[in-house]
This record gives C-alpha cells, structure tokens and sequence, in this order.
C-alpha cells in the first residue's frame, strides 16, 4: 500500500469514527450499557477462537525471539480473558460521566446557567504489546460517550483483529454503530504519523508505550496529545521519621511490581538521621532481592550498595534496582526531587506536620503521598474505577485518566427572553 | 539576527519563565495581588509615556495605510488606559485558583485524598493588534500562578514594549521575579514558529487572532494549544416562539456588536411558522441598518433580502450583515447548525420546553442558550470575572477561559504508613 493511499483509508475510518461518536453522543446510559455488556458476553462467547489468534500472535513473537516480560504482556489465557471481561462488566457499573453537572449557577441577569459534562468525541489510543488494551480502551471510551479508533503493535495483530471483531458485533447487537471502535489493521510507524494528523475527526490521542513512541506521536501530532511519560517516584525519609514505616513503604513502593510506571526508582534519606534510618530500610531492601546503587555517604553506612553513576539519578530502573541518595534534609530532597523527579508520585515519611505540608505544597508532580506508598497512585485505588493510563502532561488532566478525563464541558443557558 | 540565534533567544527566554514559574508557584495569594495592584499603579504613573510610544503605533500604522476598526484596536487613551487598570485591580479581587479543591474523599485504604488546583506553569500567549491583551493575559497568568510569555503583533511593538516594562517593574516591586512575564522582541512568523516548539519550557499556547494565525501555530506547535476559532452563532426561530422575544434576540445578537465571535450570523426559523416570525424579526433587523441574505422561502416573505450564495451558510460576516434561513422544524434547524456551526454558540427561541431540551442536549457547541442572547456566552457575563479568550476546541477547557482554566490539578494523599 503506497503512503497515499494508507492516509486516505486512515482519513476515512478516522471520519467514520467522527460519525458514530455524533450518533452515539445523545443516547443514553442503558444503551452504552447493555453494549458493555454484550462486549462481556461476546469475549466470553468467542474465548476459544480470541485465544486461538493469540497463539498465533505469541507463536511469532516466540520465532522473533521475544521472551520474558514482553511475551507475559502478550499472552492471554482463560483466567486473564474472563478478568478481561469482568472489568468490562465493572465499567458498566460505573455511573456514567455525561451529563453530570460541574457547576450551576443563576446569573446576575437571572438565566439559569449549568457547566455540564459531554462527549469528548473521537479519542485514538496508540499503544504496544497488550491485547487488553484494545478491549479496555473501547469500553471506557464508549461508557464516556466517544468513539475510539485503536492503533495496537505488530505483536498483537491477530490478537487484536479478533477482539475488534468481538467489539463491534457488540455494537451492531446493541444498536450502536460498529465504527464507534476502530481498529487500524497498519501497524508501522507511517501508520501512526498518518492517524495523529486527522485533526477534523480526532479530539484526543492518548499514545501508551516507550518514550521513543510518546516523543514520535508529540513530534507529529496535530491533535491534542496527552503523554503518559516514565514515572520516576522518589520516598523521602525524613528526620524523626518511624523507621518501620520508612521499611514498609520502601519494600512495597520499590519490591511489589518493580516493573510499572508508580514503582519507586530512587530513595533520598536525611543526612541528620541516616545512620538510624538507612541501615534498616537497606538490609529489608536487601533481603527482597533489590540491588542499591548509593551516594558515597549510604555507602559508608550500607556497604553492600554500588556506586551510584550520575546517570543512575532520575533514570526509571523498572526493575529490582534502586539509587539511594543522603540528603541535606528536606531542602536537599525537594531540590533533588524538582531535578530528577518526572512529576508522576513523590513520597515523603514523615512525622512532622510543616514538613509534610512543605513537601505536598511546593513538590510538582500529578501524586504527592505522605506517610503513604507511591503504589496508591492508580485509577482503582483512587476510586476511579478504571483508568485508561495515568497522565504526566498538565493540560486537561493530570494522574489516573478515568471516564471524566474522557469528557468535556458544554455551557448551557436558560432564560426568558434575556438580552444586553 | 540569524534563525539559529532567533531559536536560541527564545528558548532562553523560555527557560528563564519556567524558573521563574517555579518560584511563583509556592507563592500566597497576597504576593500575587500586590503585585497586580503595582501592575494597576504603574500603568497610572506611566500614562504619559505609554500613551506617547503608543503614539508611534498609530503613526506607522496610519503610514502603512490601516484604517478604521483595525486602527481602533490598536489605540490607547487615558480612559481605556484607566480601564485596564481597574481590569488589573479586579482580577486582583478575584479568589485564588490555586489549593482549590475539586475533590476530597477518604480512600477505602483510610488515606486521606484531595485534588487540588495548582498552576499549570508557563502559559504563552500569542495574539495580534490589541496592547491591552498583553496586560490582561499578565494579570490573569500571574493571578493563576503562572509565567506567561507574550508575542504581540509588530503593530503594537512600542506599545507592548512600554507596557512589558511596566509590568517588570511592578514584579520587581513585589518582590517577584521579573522574568515572569516576558515579551518576545521579534514579531516575525520566525519568532512564533521558534516560541511553540519550547516544548521543555512551555506548557499551554493560546494564539488569539485571525483563522491563518491560529492554523499556523497548530501546524508548528510541539506544546498543547488552546485554539480560539471562529464563532458562526445561530438563532433557530421555533414555531409558536413569542416573536417580541425573537425580535429581541436577533437584534441584540447581531447588531450590538456586530464585529465579535458571539455575534449572530444565521438565524434559522421553522417553516411551519415562518410567515408568522419572519417579517417581524427582519423589519427590525433592517431597520437597524442589517443587511440579510436569505433563501428563496425567506425573500418570499421578506422581499428586502439579498439571495442567500451558499458559501453564506457557515460564514462568519463579523458586520451587519446576516444570513437567513427557512427550516423543516427542529430538526433541519439541528442539522443545519451540525453542518455549518462552528461550536461556538447557538441558540433556540422556543416555547416548548421539550424541543427547548432536545436541542440543548443535541447541539454540539461550547455554549447552547434557551431564549438568551447569544451575548452571554462571555467571561464577565457567566461570572468568570475576566477571561483570556472563548476556547473552540474541547480539550482541557471549552467556552470562556478565565483563572480556573489557567490551572492543572495536583492529588494529594495523606496517610498513616498504608502500602498495598
């Protein structure tokens, strides 16, 4: 296919999409419901032939030579489909965004005025390996009143051609139109540079991936993006703080899934207090299998850790690695912080009430815990219910994008006659 | 000045508004205010100097052959000097965004969450004649907590040059980095294409001006931009409306102020009682001086009307001049306005409230209004107290955009050592 022709097919799903979403717009809660649920029953229905092609999909990946992590993302089995479909179920549950009224207001002129939520219209997710996406994405977006037009990767070709299927004879069984969930049967990058230029039918696109995808998407895009860059976290252990706490945090914020975007990457430690602190909190590190890569001052109080590299600070391990670094008290960590941080979470443990405000108040990120693990930041624990990512640019939304991130607002004015 | 040194100047420039940006942030609403009330005081002891270097605006635009509104734009006098003072002084008395909280809830995991408003960073503003935009768009940034970086039209370059001192000054004064609101000395496309590719710096773009402006830097941009597109407003007259109240809709839309994006530019009027509406509604619009292109069912009825080109439907006149329409009830009215509005704003003068409903619900624009003026859809009008613009596009923020809209959100946890 010539890149002429691939914009040109590109333009017109894009503009189908833009059609459906219009349709879609003024139906009403039970119609976009019971579509989630036929969308659960159908992946439940056709579970033999959705994993069928996903052997297909890790069958290459296997002959590409792809293992570990990679693969595991890929796979899907009987248990991982039906949550698949439970968490459909449960983003039916959730009340449904449209409509709900932000602000009402009468007017010095007496109209009755209400800022209420709408559609954001026709959302584009690009996004790799995981076939789950494609099934959650469609079923925010469409619980939130848009389109969805979806570019998943090469590896989850056929995986992702079946459930696009599943999707849109969900829609047709619910009398929706099937274009509301898109999927692009291109997976190169012309693909994508093509997708993020249809301005006249896309509202948002929500790149999820490596840094490499993210930057090509902004680089190209003449549609609004919103970024779910890396998550660098940090954890301040402050002067005075309880050590068990300090062990407890950074166990689970570094050891519980070293791999996703809230894990911590880098622990900063009171000069004033390390000696009490560090040792414990490194030893219990330790103990989990994480390997420590420290300032010259831990080192001299942990001597199991590394060297750290300048390079070491701000760098997103995404594994059982952790950089460690004394601090000249809270002002060394909120300047090291305001350095390397990546403005997703940053957390402090500590005891002393104006410190912990002066770390919430002045540190920049979309999640700043105290006394609480970096792992809170999450769409479900935040009690969104679901997310389609977590957001690290500012403009729109910023943390767990959940189904209000997937709006926008209207104005609407009631009056009797009014003029000026 | 070569391109590569233009580029470098500016991402400067840029980079010293982020730094300064992050000074402000932390700062209390007394700092901001006594800095927009220096702001107000010095634009009233430098009269005699601003009103000189804009003196030279207006000479060399009287040179360049401008005449008339464009020229009317672009001039200062004492009054409307002393009117953007008291601008300043009332966005001073406006409440802080900033530690607004959209949203508090006790977690399932007995942490404390909030999300708060912080300020969103460094906003630029890229707009053409006007050189009170350049103190407004400071005061309402700086109110928000922002930097702002300002690239006014080299109509006004003495003017916002004076201005931009006045401004340092008043930062300096209070103790606030100067570097927090900068004006961009280039006036060229150059400039502008350079300033939207800060994409380190630079968190929001807002272009104000004409469509060729705001298309240029959507092209170029590689930070998020908020476009202030075109209002095409329509009135639908229904059948069985009060035609008094019609009357004073249509005259009070169109003719007020004919040159601004909320101004009427079609009026839509149901078949069914056309004859009944019509000539009523278009004698007072002809009386007042409008001119109206109509279709063949409306110059049967209102012979004074000009034959309606196609190219009529969807244009914005921005002048006395007004397109109408005879339409099959409510339906053509919404599939006329689906084709040709802009999402700007449309209106309906009804009495019946079901179809008053339907088409708030159906119409797809940043305001809808029922028997009001489209006039409203304004920042003072709906309470914002000043506005930075009428945003047209849907992401992050839709309608007028004052201080609210000038924020990103931060969420906050609180806990007592919880890990998961």
């Amino acid at each position: 296919m010539t890149d002429a022709n691939l914009t040109e097919e590109i333009a017109n799903l894009c503009a189908r999409a833009r059609r459906a979403s219009r349709k879609l717009a003024p139906r009403d809660r039970a119609t976009k419901d019971r579509a989630l649920h036929a969308m659960a029953a159908g992946l439940r229905a056709r579970r033999g032939e959705i994993l069928e092609q996903n052997a297909l999909d890790l069958e290459a990946a296997r002959q590409r030579g792809t293992k570990g992590a990679l693969l595991d993302r890929l796979a899907l089995d009987p248990a991982r489909l039906e949550s698949i479909a439970v968490g459909v179920e449960e983003i039916a549950e959730l009340p449904d965004p449209v409509g709900g009224v932000i602000e009402a207001r009468t007017l010095a002129s007496g109209i009755a005025m209400q800022r209420v939520r709408v559609p954001l219209g026709v959302v584009a997710m690009i996004y790799e390996a995981r076939p789950n996406v494609t099934v959650e994405a469609s079923a925010l977006c469409l619980k939130a009143g848009n389109a969805v037009v979806l570019r998943g990767g090469s590896e989850a070709f056929y995986s992702n051609r079946v459930l696009a299927k599943v999707i849109s004879e969900a829609l047709e069984r619910s009398d929706l139109p099937p274009d509301l969930a898109a999927v692009i049967p291109f997976t190169d990058r012309e693909a994508v540079r093509a997708l993020v230029q249809q301005s006249e039918s896309l509202d948002l696109v929500i790149p999820r991936g490596g840094e490499a995808l993210i930057r090509f998407v902004t680089e190209h895009a003449r549609v609004p993006v919103v970024q779910h860059y890396k998550g660098v976290c940090h954890l301040y252990l402050d002067l005075g703080c309880d050590v068990d706490m300090a062990v407890n945090l950074a166990v689970n914020g570094k050891l519980s899934r070293p791999g996703v975007c809230n894990a911590l990457e880098c622990l900063l430690v009171d000069e004033a207090d390390a000696a009490r602190i560090l040792p414990k909190v490194a030893a219990a590190l330790l103990a989990g299998g994480c390997e420590l890569r420290g300032c010259e001052r831990t080192r001299a109080l942990v001597p199991e850790a590394r060297e750290a590299a300048l390079s070491d600070w701000g760098y997103e391990f995404l594994d059982r690695v952790l950089a460690v670094r004394v601090v000249r008290g809270l002002e060394g960590a909120l300047d090291h912080i305001a350095r390397y941080g990546s403005g997703h979470t940053e957390a402090i443990c500590t005891t002393d009430s104006s410190r912990a405000r002066r770390f919430q108040h002045e540190v920049d990120a979309a999640c700043v815990a105290v006394n609480a693990s970096t792992r809170f930041h999450d769409g479900g624990q935040l009690g969104l219910g679901a997310e389609i990512g977590i957001a690290t640019s500012r403009l729109h939304w910023r943390g767990p994008m959940g189904l209000e991130a997937l709006t926008t607002m209207k104005w609407i004015l009631n009056g009797s006659g009014q003029t000026r």
